[in-house]
């Protein structure tokens, strides 16, 4: 017997657990702008400028960098109740935690849902004020919200299977001439995504993102981290991707945990809004001006935790059937944030094709 | 005994009479970029880079210039029928037609609506080819998407009532102390509008708005009106509403219907998104940068035609009782696309303050 | 018998009286972004990013607003003593001051030259860190450079030959059909200009001009305004001018001097650079957007000071003779930093038409 | 006995053969947005949108793509008689050709300067129409003027001495600690540059460089290219160069010359400019970034031509004395347009370090 699925409003937030608190407030604070709603002496909780909600990203410290939590909104008080209903059934872990659970937050859920990470469900949250024509409070990067999670998993038709069932619907795809899928960008609110799952060892976290008004915002950024001397924060970009047209930046923050600074995707929110499907074989779905990809994007990404706080092991992908290079013994298997295919076995140690172009 | 309102998606298209079509292929097309996708010799079909439906704005030949229509997308065929129920209860003139009344739409339903304009609902309509990445089409600013109708009534506390009633949210309000409505931006789609609701004598379509991408793009619009020694048509704007937030741009088009280019408004999918209520003596509240205003901006405003292709009679406001000054015989409407007041009566007939500020 | 003019540079600095330095560091440095090079209980010594000379701005306390002085820097040591010699056979007050006379500036000639103004002549200056790729430093509207100066005077074409013979080359002009001068843009380095010429009652200050990199600079300025209730120090713009092409933005400080923030004007190097002609009755000169201009920005503007350090007193253009209307006892004269013209006299006491297009 | 050099105001125009016109004309006038001044069965004449003079760049028609010419404008007729008295005291191969010789050229005199280039100098030019305000001809990226010449050089110390030797201002310099110069940044007209020298086989042509007045533009380019499934003309960038500050792009043009098209370096004009000296270990000189470089960018660049039009030899580098690894047999040598070096010899085959961090 099944229990209908919670209705999930968005991706609202992520905890994620930093070494050094200090180091990881110049990086989201004086490097991003995000605005600091509350600070403790374990935990800060941060903002963008139209957000309204308590928090969209809390960093709490601990010894070892992980995702402690992502946090999606429901429509409702019972939305709440529904979301326990649903785990419950589905035989995941539930745990029910009362208002202040998460500061800002109120009565939630929590879960290790079946793809293996540490899920928060609420609809209650302590409303502070939406700074949006703060602008003298605008550094040159303002962002102006949280997007999206992007997560690795090893089997991406089973985690889109699984969204697909809590409501979730598909933008964009990378695919191959099989349909196989290597990638689903889903949402549930009319942007190009809330989620993407790409293939890897999983369950980790590669990327949040904020989305932010214009491409120059995303331009300052850099030449904010050159003049610290920092560039070697920049991982990836300025570019522009192919799948959801986003205006993109990769950054690393001092725990190593990665964070898009995002701009220009569209509205997808018509029932009937095409699902863009995007063949492996072309690269412009990764970088629609031809950039090369360096290996890190594909092969790091963060722990998550469990619900009892330690961290999730993780699965490496099946051998995909159909890319099985019979006789030669080369098995080809995807990874990454893209759907980026690397061949390994068959003796052919330099086979690792990372960051290079198909 | 009433009926529920049909499920509406948002704002998706507008039919305008215009009297010369070459002109006005001129206007939308080579000025301000617009897609065509169907063109007959006496109706051009066009649409923004990312609209994947037929069209979002026809212009149909014809001897006055006027709104023919407003077409609201619903959630479904059968919400097509739930709008026939709905407007029937309400006594409204209604009209099925079968698809292509419309081309590239289907099967839709006409009312006149309460507030007296020309509505279509639909669900089904043709799919074109979306061009969000097409940039060796674009020129310097080419418009993203059809945002929203702004249209004059002479009552916005009923007009409000009638668009609540429909489920549409509040996303911001100007207001005097006695918490009379003096304009209202409501939205389905969780922008900051799909229709808004301002004061003067209506019903009229004060403007329709397209958005893009960002601001040096309306920046690109203007320079090209000037190149073209077109610059009358710059009637307000460039600049940042306090409303909305948005950075926008007004535009006359040959037969005066009124464009807006608009960009940087904001997310308000939440339940709980907090209604931002402008004080009507607040300057900044149309002008963030405290610009004057055109007075031709709160006068002048299209006809719309009822569903037998006549203009539609307009009313003046009301005098609103709490602005009558005791004993001194002014009258105080409000009226224009912000809340603006007009002083009239007690022999000051230079007593017009358009344009000026408060 | 003559002398050689000095070989100039370019505009160099403005030393500006201000009643409240408080107010004009908040001005300046917090709304604007000028970086502080010193700080006196009396003034306040400024630059912008590309700057590297000691200053570009001094910040007086003084009991009344005006400008004190307007620096040019000389190519050598060499070309200060030619401006001595130049000016005192022109028979103006020249004094020689030491070195620190101004803070940051070495030895300089100060003069008061023959349009009315305190010149400065100087090539020595302190070199301080040019902080262009400072971005961490930036905020959103970071003033690369002092551009130019713009000055009102009586007599146009007096003061184009004045300039002229000071060798400065013509960019652009405002002209009627008969060549009458309305006003002229003035170059030494390879820009539009380093002085415009406008006519009106002078010697007075119409504004200084800080050059910055993107118009979103321009427009973020605005929304910091905006944000902070300031916005009524937004006089004119943001906008396109006609001549010099520049994207542009007036503000008054506290005190009422009239600051520019201008960027995009062109390359003006080469010895045959076309002389751009404006009609004077294209109003597109002055906004090529067709916008209204604000009437104080045509007859407000700021004091300057003698080289006694009191107020110069003001003349007013001569009555145009080509302008007057024969037998109507209209006379119209030529006003204004674009050459506007007003109508005075013959009982038309509402002739006034500042701020309305022609 | 010496004559004094040409007094050169700019880098002017270049002429590249192409070996398909049609190919040539896509790239440079469909996709760069360059304006076509005139057009020969073998020849384009091309402009950028603030020149007034015939051309900036000549595309010929011929078999080997090959730079064929760099042209320099001087301040007057005489510097054109100047500039054959000054080659001819070299000993360079000096010819006076006729107004015409090139289309739209006045009386020039064409050298191979001692570095081994195709050089023009030119004063009398044909004026065209300068379309800085035809913004409707605009396309999302146009490109302002010409900016400078990018030319590899086996010994930049000696290229250096030549350009300091024509009256050449150095802005930024790239150095070792025993102050070796890798490469330089020259300027007659107050940029950055008009001619960059960088280590390398030669003489040959790294790129010439196209300005534009937002960085926006340029990533415009890029967005037309991916539409475009060009994606592979884009080589390098967008990114921000240490060196100049300048915001890049590097593309390849049908026959593989190199364009940069290029935006906000800054003022140099006055005498006591400061020489920005990188050291070749930060590698935000050439990525302020951090960005990767392609290996192409290093070691691909253009033929030149000799006065009988046929290819100049290339010389390498030599070994720099400073650079012996005394005893291993490693000979470093320095190459590329931004000092970079690489490691050869020694048995050491996979020691090319092109395109990673030093």
């Amino acid at each position: 017997m099944t229990a209908r699925p919670p209705d999930i409003i968005r991706s609202a937030f992520v905890e994620l657990v930093v070494t050094d608190l200090d180091a990881a407030r110049w990086f989201y604070v004086d490097v991003l702008g995000l605005l600091v709603t509350a600070e403790q002496p374990d935990a800060l909780y941060l903002r963008a400028f139209e957000e309204y909600l308590h928090h969209s990203l809390v960093l709490r410290r601990g010894d070892t960098p992980a995702l402690a939590r992502m946090g999606y909104r429901v429509r409702g008080p019972g939305e709440v109740d529904a979301a326990q209903r649903y785990y419950s059934r589905l035989g995941a872990p539930v745990h029910r935690v009362p208002p202040g659970a998460t500061r800002g937050i109120g009565a939630a859920v929590r879960v290790q849902d079946p793809l293996g990470f540490p899920v928060e469900f609420f609809y209650d949250a302590e409303h502070v004020e939406r700074c949006t024509q703060h602008y003298h409070l605008h550094r040159g990067n303002a962002p102006t919200r949280l997007d999206h999670f992007n997560v690795m998993v090893p089997d991406v038709e089973a985690a889109h299977a699984y969204y697909a069932g809590l409501g979730f619907g598909v933008s964009e795809t990378i695919e191959d001439d099989e349909q196989n899928l290597y990638a689903a960008w889903m949402f549930r609110k009319p942007t190009v995504h809330d989620i993407a799952l790409t293939g890897g060892d999983g369950p980790r976290l590669h990327h949040i993102a904020f989305a932010t008004g214009e491409r120059a915002q995303v331009l300052h950024t850099c030449d904010v981290l050159g003049a610290l001397h920092e560039e070697a924060r920049i991982e990836r970009g300025p570019g522009r991707h192919g799948v959801s047209n986003a205006f993109y930046l990769y950054l690393r923050d001092p725990d190593g945990h990665r964070i898009e600074i995002y701009t220009s995707d569209y509205y997808t929110g018509d029932p009937d809004n095409p699902t863009v499907r995007w063949n492996v074989t072309d690269n412009r779905r990764r970088s629609f001006w031809g950039h090369e990809v360096a290996p890190s994007w594909y092969t790091e990404a963060s722990t998550v935790l469990g619900t009892d706080g330690t961290p999730v092991p993780t699965t490496p992908p099946p051998v995909r059937e159909a890319e099985r290079a019979g006789g030669t013994g080369v098995e080809v298997v995807a990874v990454g944030a893209d759907g980026f295919s690397v061949a390994t076995g068959g003796g052919c140690s330099e086979g690792f094709e990372l960051g290079h172009q198909t």
